[in-house]
């Protein structure tokens, strides 16, 4: 197995032994709470495991048994952790409950499969025997992608990956590795770079996520720039479903009709379990810099962002902050610091070189072979100059690096003082951008203020890119806010569809790389339109004739006629 | 309309008024009897359009009525020349046919919508009335993609785009453009180029070939390794169906389940007709070059266009001939001609140099801006002579632009001469392009060999590499050979079979860029797994309840339980 589970926190992000050094920085909370528009800030603590019941496990006994038979005796698991662990996803919807120890989700057991033909057997079973199964890979969904519901069944099982951990061949000629898909992101690039090669995904999740994980929800790296999205790195993969395996074959390109492939990537656990997948690796590249440039606003920035994805300029990422999201992490990296020289001389030449208030950050990483770094930064620097950006140096690109999977571990402090902190994020073409954006913050915002706790109170509303195309880019939103603590799922699936209903008026995507899950189903059908639905249910009902797989994500249940 | 009917050979390629210059060179006929191992090659004229007899059509009168209702008094045609013109493709077994005067799969009328909204009432009715459609672009598939079969139902209809044919939009900011499906390749480009933009789609049917038939088969043009393939460069598609439209968002990624746009590209008419497409567009090139390579063998031709692919150069084009096609042109152009100063010299050069009949051309293109084409071209020439390889300079380079889209006029005049010409394609990862070349050359030239009119007669096999990428290529095969004139279709099939069986057991794909069609269909199941193709059917089966969109093509019939 990948990671013990219990090393992993069940209802928070990452490491349990992770100490934050934030939750006791009384400075910090102060500063947020004036931010907000709040008093003081509440302490809200999370129930613990010991606070928790969980319903009686609903697996009959001979299901039980003929599972120990398949997998073996320690591989099907019913303790309180291990159900409550794979109750729900990562997600700010999920933490809400877990955190109330509201486990209804939780499955009525954990199954380990050692192998595909193990995952195959136990289909064939569930399905036979009608018990919901929800592959399981790191467990980091953030759009409800985990939730261990029965659907219409009486029983459901998680179907943890994590022991399908092996690297099964490295084709150093084709650039390509074919490995197992619960093998967790820092195995597979440790195996991988032992060969000099990469993937080169590297998700915020990374630690805790999965190769199987990263292909069912179209995830994207924060080098996307040069690796690609899952859709472009994956090759072939085998699909096991309740009616055996769909093998999708291991070729470059084709005209031999559409590719299954592409309706592996992306199926979320409902069409079936990704057992193996052959990616395409690249080398690890020779060199890596990661440069900060200040821009003197979201426009000029996003300017610069498109002219260097249309010129092919290579960069492996290009991340560009808001204003808001600029002066937010400035003044939280400030909060409870007396000002310092350095600080107020920053700030000073700032404002004489006439950066105001709309300056925005880019974080622009460059990889590859040394020459290649140093042409393609030449080039950028030339386009955010003539745009009116200030080169910051690589201070700010080596604080990025240090702290890129650290984000989400700001997370639990704060919902431990009454806050909310949810992300959304979305994509659409260069020409739909700055509306889509305007849009989307002012949905948040609106629904943030209609729903904070008392007068007065506000939300942070931050935004950045950092996923971009010859054609358009995405949008990161994160939200921090007051928790409605008499209503805070009421509070979130407000705030969550004022965005979503701006998303698709847009005529954006609802997700663009977290997925769909359950949290995205409202409005899936309107980027799909019904008829596609319909294709998708079609492709389901032929792979998973029972529906057992994933009850209730990506696929809108069928309305009666 | 883009193209008068009249105007294009309805029995062979292109312009009907083209004057081929081989046909009376006797000299040339000569030298290609001799290379073929045949004392001579007989006259064997195609039969004309006045030898011709089409059965009755079979729509019924209200048929013919309501589609002229719909469309317009001269958009429903059924005179013998648009009903022979529109009856098969334009493949080697296509042409046998029509040459022989064989039009049993000749539409029973011919329909011209202007329009989405005239495609979906054609669907809707036709489904309704249990009437097969034919959707028609150019008509060039080689795979047999739009051969006019009624399938199970009682009359078939040919529905020509080719009057949908504008250019919808271009949004210049997103560098992507909109048009109807129907538009030929270069009204394409033409309106295209006066925006200063281009799709660089140039498959060798350019001319008479248009932009939905590319997606509909996974087409890719000369210059893909800049430009993509069809399901590289489509952004997002109208597909009409007889359940109504199916629209896929126009996004540049998602994660919003997988995207159904991957069933659009490759779908070949068989999910519904596409009707508009959104596609990636590129400004012009402000460079563009063309220059000639001779490697020492396959070998290291091949191991060249692999380091470009690898290194992500920026290549436009990586054209190598194998020995075989190598010498065959050199010898096709030198046919007939005393050899002069000139060819001899060259050839005591590349013989001082150490070229044996192994050496190979490589066609090399370079395009963008002066600067990428320099340097692109610089770093190639490193890699090239790293290898070995002799720089030609650019007059071959020139000579192949020249000639870009004449090949397949060379197939007519052969076909005259008792000859068969046929080509097939296929991809595989680098690890195992090796094998595959093999493997599909023996079984040409021992099915070649096994069914050659006369003892010692054989035929010439040749191959290309053109289209490449980082983890694989695709072979392209092109063969002459003796025509078995009393059984010159079986003659064809047990070539074709012999090929096929070689590329599916290789793991390699039945087709890169040409599609399944007809002739694909036998082996598509070994490609896709019978999943696999349930799951196609499935989708067929949602879209297309009645299954009347080109029967016969892509999915093979279910086998009766």
């Amino acid at each position: 197995m990948g990671i013990s589970r219990d090393k992993i926190r069940w209802n928070g992000w990452g490491w349990a032994a992770h100490k934050d050094g934030v939750g006791a920085r009384e400075d910090v909370w102060r500063w947020l709470a004036g931010e907000l528009g709040m008093p003081s800030l509440l302490v809200t603590p999370a129930r613990g495991m010991d606070e928790i019941t969980l319903a009686a496990p609903r697996l009959e006994r001979r299901d039980c048994e003929k599972f120990v038979a398949m997998l073996g005796a320690d591989q099907m698991r019913d303790d309180t952790y291990e159900r409550a662990f794979h109750a729900l996803g990562r997600s700010y919807h999920d933490l809400l409950r877990l955190r109330a120890g509201d486990l209804a989700s939780a499955p009525d057991a954990v199954l380990y499969p050692s192998g595909t033909d193990e995952v195959l057997a136990v289909l064939a079973y569930a399905s036979e025997r009608n018990i919901a199964v929800v592959p399981y890979g790191g467990g980091t969904s953030v759009v409800g992608g985990v939730s261990a519901n029965a659907g219409p069944f009486g029983a459901v099982v998680a179907l943890d990956l994590s022991r399908m951990d092996r690297l099964i061949d490295v084709d150093s000629l084709s650039r390509t590795a074919t490995a197992e898909a619960g093998i967790y992101g820092p195995a597979l690039e440790k195996a991988l770079q032992a060969r000099n090669a990469t993937l080169g995904h590297y998700p915020q999740s990374f630690e805790f996520s999965t190769l199987g994980g990263w292909i069912a929800h179209r995830g994207a790296g924060q080098q996307s720039l040069r690796y690609g999205k899952a859709e472009d790195w994956l090759i072939s993969a085998k699909l096991a479903t309740p009616r055996g395996l769909l093998i999708t074959p291991d070729i470059p390109a084709s005209a031999a009709g559409p590719n299954l492939r592409d309706l592996v990537v992306g199926s979320e656990g409902v069409f079936g379990v990704i057992a193996e997948a052959t990616v395409r690796i690249q080398p690890v590249p020779e060199a890596a810099e990661f440069r900060g440039y200040l821009f003197r606003d979201f426009t000029s920035g996003t300017a610069a962002i498109r002219r260097a994805m249309q010129e092919d300029l290579g960069t492996a990422m290009l991340r560009l902050s808001d204003a808001e999201e600029t002066r937010f992490f400035r003044a939280y990296g400030a909060a409870g610091k007396s000002g310092g020289l350095k600080s107020r001389l920053e700030s000073a030449y700032l404002r004489w070189r006439k950066f105001a208030d709309e300056a925005c950050l880019m974080i622009a990483g460059f990889e590859g072979s040394m020459g290649a770094v140093a042409q393609s930064r030449a080039r950028f620097e030339q386009i955010a100059r003539a745009l009116g950006a200030l080169s910051l140096g690589s201070n700010p690109g080596a604080r990025w690096r240090a702290g890129r999977f650290h984000g989400p571990y700001l997370r639990d402090p704060m919902m431990d003082r009454g806050l909310g902190v949810d992300t959304l994020e979305t994509a659409a073409s260069w020409s739909r951008l700055d509306a889509l954006y305007a849009a989307v913050r002012s949905a948040l915002e609106t629904a943030i203020a209609a729903t904070v706790p008392r007068p007065g109170a506000r939300g942070i509303v931050m935004c950045h890119i950092s996923h971009s195309y010859a054609d358009g880019a995405s949008l990161y939103f994160t939200c921090i806010f007051p928790r409605a603590l008499d209503g805070e799922i009421a509070q979130w699936k407000k705030i969550k569809a004022a965005a979503s209903e701006a998303i698709v008026a847009q005529g954006a995507t609802i997700s663009h790389h977290h997925g769909v899950g359950e949290d995205h189903l409202p409005w899936i059908t309107q980027e799909k339109g019904e008829l596609g639905i319909e294709v998708l249910r079609a492709i389901k009902g032929t792979l998973d004739p029972k529906g057992i797989l994933n009850p209730g994500k990506l696929i809108p249940p069928q309305m009666p006629a």
